[in-house]
């Protein structure tokens, strides 16, 4: 990994040699892994780019922290599509509208790009089991990786997790304990069972190589727009780590020279669990606020990545945009109805917030937009029942079904 | 479509014009699209394809009946992963098993690629709106594909279907009607409601595009295997329109010198619903069944394609092979454990008739098999947690982990 320099904590600056067990430095802070973009550049190239056949998150391997060539992926993360919205941009009133679809991952969420990662490092450090918690998303990423691979995962999942993500985690054959609390005290749990049995560590922030798996969807979606940066781009934000990746994925474009201007970041959380918005939006220091929210993952009321979440925001001069439950389902039935696209709600919060930020003036309507959709609404049917309602039931014969349709249409 | 000679009845010979709402033959025979396979390899090679970036279906449209270039279909279809499963292959004592994970498409399951093509021809007819019935993964296919193609779709499922693909079909804003009914009252009750409004119709085995889009999954693995043929395809059997449609990728395959032999299929029925199959194994005409399976997607009492499907399996020389409800649950389990792979029942009723099939003793351990998990077991999770039970449950604290714990590991 030569052009790996060292992971440097955001805090106090310390810097660590980038082994694979890496974890936070000594003061708490959260590391950061550096590169250095002329080997990087030596590498690859937009061109180079342009001639690979591996469709997936590592042909993108030149900008992450692995050797090279890294080991093996069993399954195929990475390369979502980007769809132009031009129905759904007309319908919010914006100019140009793209959605990443990163529901469209292994295990349906954007968390398969960390995990894959994850799963790398965990062969390169010789490590049999590989553990997180999670508000579900990452533990079914992390489930079906490790299954794929061949390790053992040791899940914890605060109860309230939907059942998509429960079947994911027991089909995986998971060790998943599913704990009767908040977010905050299942993470507490998973990190005291962490050091007692000395699994690999996967837990967000924790480890600084998810970042850099996730970061792979900022270098997808600007390859994909032919390295023409949008105006800004959307996406939720639980414990932060996503939001900081992306950035990551953007900065290092820009210090590669493969982009000439950088986005501005729309961080979206829900009113009723929105710390690092309303902190961006105080100026203050952020602090707790309780879990409520019907979109699951991103409902984190101890965020564990705030300070390079909210570095980012602020880098990218972005916006935060905190959206009731309603809207986030509004925005569920819009993205479906319009594109085809079924995001769990955390998912089709991004779109909630370009639809908010446009309402409150924040967003030029002429700007073009990124949305991200994060994770796949199959993974939470219930939620998607109560944004679009139930069928019409019927009777099997024509006469009830006329009767039931009278007036619809001629 | 030059390369397009006509529609053909597969019981009485007689021959129609390739027109996009062609539907079934006058004596009720259903049609087959007939190729000219030298206009066919005039326009593709396995060279031109090495050299194709388009990772969709679509890249096989030279082999499609659609005019060149085809209408642009928004949402991504098809290049579904094959996964070389040597864990899974060891636990089931095969030389060699690849599994195509088809329910890594956009609705998450393999009849996105019908839909893709019912949606292109619909639009070559000038329609409006688009209806099918459905166990479940063809309608939210459809109603997938018609949002993001802005057309209006009309959907029939039957009242068992799970929850998972309700909420698809209801975000995707499609008109749902949940009909009282087993399958074949829910297809007769479209059929008649088609007839009464017009609308284009994407019904199984009545619309002979459907099937052509189905074959892309076979051109795919051919390609993904490099042109060796296999010695057995497996997967599940509804209606009879997938491994018909399977079996017309090899045969086209073959007739355009891209392969040199073609594979045996294994058509896998549940016990409690296979017509298809008892007719191949008595070899009498079939005859229709109770849908006593929870394998809802090919609990199909009454195959609306029964002469294409047992046509394809007796012409492969092929294997059919039905596994209990108990035997699809451990399948379920063995893809996720082994593999990652997270199927719906029917999903993983392939690789569960790989499995029984192997017991029995009518399968080579020494063969090359390819099994299509052809939905995702996100649609069901019910049927998931069945499979693979819930999880452990634990209070927040590190006591009463270890005391869950106590005894598993040192």
């Amino acid at each position: 990994m030569r052009h790996v320099i060292c992971g440097k904590c955001v805090k106090c600056g310390a810097e660590y040699e980038a082994v694979p067990t890496l974890t936070t430095c000594a003061c708490g802070g959260v590391l950061d892994i550096q590169y250095d973009y002329a080997r990087i550049r030596e590498r690859v190239s937009p061109a180079s780019l342009a001639a690979c056949r591996d469709y997936s998150m590592w042909r993108y391997k030149a900008f992450l922290p692995v050797e090279d060539p890294p080991a093996p992926t069993p399954l195929r993360v990475g390369w979502s599509p980007l769809y132009r919205a031009d129905r759904l941009a007309g319908e919010l009133g914006l100019r140009r509208l793209y959605i990443k679809d990163d529901g469209q991952n292994p295990t349906a969420s954007l968390k398969d790009r960390a995990s894959a990662l994850a799963v790398v490092k965990a062969r390169e450090a010789g490590a049999k089991a590989i553990a997180c918690s999670s508000t579900g998303n990452a533990a079914s990423s992390l489930a079906g990786s490790a299954a794929a691979a061949g390790l053992r995962a040791y899940i914890f999942v605060p109860s309230r997790a939907p059942r998509g993500k429960i079947a994911q985690l027991r089909i995986f054959g998971a060790e998943v304990v599913s704990v009767e609390g908040s977010y905050e005290e299942t993470f507490a749990l998973s990190r005291d069972a962490i050091a007692h049995w000395g699994w690999y560590n996967r837990n967000a922030a924790v480890n600084p190589y998810l970042s850099e798996g996730k970061k792979t969807v900022a270098l997808e979606l600007m390859e994909q727009l032919n390295w023409q940066t949008p105006d800004y781009v959307a996406l939720s934000v639980g414990d932060g780590c996503t939001i900081a990746g992306v950035w990551k994925g953007f900065r290092d474009l820009y210090a590669a020279g493969f982009i000439s201007c950088l986005p501005r970041l729309i961080s979206v959380q829900a009113e009723g669990c929105c710390p690092l918005n309303r902190a961006l939006q105080t100026g203050e220091a952020w602090s707790p606020m309780p879990e409520n929210t019907l979109a699951d993952s991103i409902a984190v009321g101890v965020p564990r990545n705030p300070d390079k979440a909210m570095a980012a925001v602020r880098e990218s001069r972005g916006l935060a945009v905190n959206v009731a439950d309603e809207e986030i389902l509004e925005a569920m039935r819009l993205l479906g109805r319009t594109q085809g696209v079924f995001g769990e709600p955390a998912g089709a919060a991004g779109t909630a917030g370009v639809q908010k930020a446009l309402k409150l003036g924040l967003l030029d309507p002429e700007a073009t937009v990124v949305s991200i959709v994060t994770g796949n609404g199959l993974k939470d049917a219930a939620n998607g029942i109560r944004a679009a309602g139930e069928p019409m039931t019927c009777p099997p014969n024509m006469d009830a079904l006329l009767s039931l349709f009278s007036g619809s249409f001629s």
